[in-house]
């Protein structure tokens, strides 16, 4: 077991770098004097402070069942358990299906991959296209592993989306098989033009769909949930409980304070979109000038862009970006054997024009 | 694998019950003015919101690592890993060991044999006495297990402390084995007379120490740690990275904050003390009026209360005391094959002086 390239070169590298590397959202856009407010306001309610139930507390697990809900999932508390971040949804339910073997895009979201690794799950891949996975070869895999992992909106790392019609292909052969779909969506709210309609929804007995706060509003909270059938969470409880007993309640109640206002909360996702939008076509325009040679798409929503230096080991390079003072994540970090090959996620919701556009140019100075 | 019989207790008990019988602190000592004025200052730093680094933030960890060499237990920062609360250390070191055979006193902490047996541990219980464990006990089973699971300050359940020799005699079986001790110290603060001092101290390479604000500022902020070598905090990260990414950032630089006053800490927990101290011995000396059957010790810190109703099943008990709207943990809990016996935990902490008395004439009434 290695630790994470991308948590790794987080605590290793200096003010001075330019990272492209993490999936940090611009803390510019953190509504701060609301998060304040909020605070203050639970700060006078003593129980903010003593220990709390583990699947987390009712009014929040209510806030979200409601917006499920209202996109037409119908969805009550009783669906949701709260955990610390989404990572930690990721590992209950790595833990629950040790030892398993499981369906998963290639390239797929690193954090998850390490998770499985260490519960020993055995990561069968499948081509990720520009709508979603090769259908044939997901069929395939999953008529035998029955389980599934997959990042239908905005994809971590190639910020592919699924089409309306590969994500009824996906979940008719999952009910086929009445297998499992663990659908990571901490992405979903961040489109540029349209949500998309969850593969969980089509699925409410065959599904865990995993959320978070952490890209919306701060990541500091660790708070996120998994939304899944009552049956389907039961035994995920004891998992949950066993690890830390319950999520920061103080997290937890601040939450629920500052998402009471549903329309500030949605203004709020709405900023977002219109900076992340602008910073993505910023990012690939600034690409297409400075490194034509790399081959990408304007991604739909999400935190990253992602393409092809054709004939360049992308992962030779980023030791030479790093001497420069400028990172990303190299594409092999993304697959289960780590082949080299010229594949980049550039992460665009961090850094600002300038650093997006000298970040660049170094990359470039080392080609 | 069944869920706690205390957090499942926790969660379907109505308010009206008076309850022994989970771990929690007294709400009426949380620091709340100071508690409030620490968060009001940290949320003027918008950094308090963004992702942070694994193994926790610096401050925090150099706050923790002094109090530790101030007590004569030399600890730099490298030695401390911050967890989501002292239950997520206890995870990530039973992940760590997973499937290995591990020595435990018997009775002991429901939660951490919960964990144990979650990843395929194998417990050897060695009976507690009144000063520590069975030490020819011990040496049998150590010298097989190498690896010992151990509560020495105010054990929970039994509120056992160890004595100097049985501490010292410990540390030499681990030493002379090169084994491995896990030392939870989540009540070591919470002491009546004096501070005991941990057998990790005389272990620095060989043991894991974990400790917890939980029992001595707020459960909810989900802050705990371990302390232990450098080489031997590495291979936790990449476990600690995997589950939870990192620990709550809000409720890390809160602490800091309101630990940057030592004094006001030490003010704080020598208030819990008294408290506390005066809440046992009450407890006790009703006991003795209302159920003088029941024998027991007067513990010397800690949260627990535990004896001995001799010739009654206390499992069968709780049942009829449920109805009559009180609860304790029966001690068949505590043991790795939950044989019956007459044993019982009490919490005193949480219960005002006239819910002891009233909670304790109604046990007495199902007997």
């Amino acid at each position: 077991m290695k630790r994470s390239f991308i948590r790794e070169i987080l605590e290793s590298i200096d003010e001075e770098t330019i990272s492209f590397a993490g999936g940090l959202p611009n803390e510019k856009l953190f509504p701060l004097e609301d998060l304040k407010n909020a605070t203050k306001k639970v700060l006078e309610n003593p129980k903010i402070y003593q220990y709390t139930i583990s699947n987390g507390i009712n009014e929040l697990r209510e806030l979200i069942a409601n917006r499920y809900t209202k996109e037409g999932f119908p969805t009550s508390k009783e669906n949701i358990l709260i955990t610390t971040g989404s990572q930690q949804a990721m590992y209950i339910l790595a833990k629950y299906f040790q030892n398993k073997d499981i369906t998963i895009e290639e390239p797929s979201y690193l954090g998850a991959m390490n998770i499985f690794r260490l519960n020993g799950l055995n990561m069968q891949g499948v081509k990720l296209l520009n709508n979603g996975v090769d259908i044939n070869d997901f069929k395939n895999s999953f008529n035998k592993t029955k389980l599934t992992y997959l990042i239908p909106d905005f994809q971590n790392p190639k910020a592919t989306t699924y089409s309306e019609e590969k994500r009824a292909q996906v979940a008719n052969i999952i009910e086929s098989q009445n297998g499992i779909l663990i659908e990571d969506s901490p992405y979903s709210e961040l489109f540029f033009e349209k949500k998309e309609k969850s593969i969980s929804s089509r699925l409410p007995k065959n599904s865990f769909h995993l959320g978070s706060f952490s890209k919306t509003l701060a990541p500091s909270f660790r708070i996120g949930w998994i939304r899944a059938d009552e049956e389907l969470l039961k035994p995920l409880m004891i998992i949950k409980e066993s690890i830390d007993l319950h999520s920061c309640g103080v997290s937890q109640y601040i939450l629920c304070e500052y998402l009471k206002d549903e329309k500030r909360y949605e203004n709020h996702l709405q900023n977002i979109r219109d900076d992340y939008k602008q910073k993505a076509t910023y990012f690939s325009e600034q690409l297409k000038q400075i490194i034509p040679e790399f081959e990408h798409e304007l991604p739909k929503g999400g935190m990253f862009l992602y393409g092809n230096l054709k004939g360049v080991d992308s992962f030779a390079l980023v030791q030479k970006c790093l001497e420069k003072k400028v990172v990303y994540v190299p594409g092999n970090q993304f697959y289960i054997d780590k082949i080299p090959n010229g594949e980049i996620r550039f992460n665009y919701t961090h850094s600002s024009f300038e650093e997006i556009k000298r970040g660049l140019e170094l990359i470039k100075s080392c080609l």
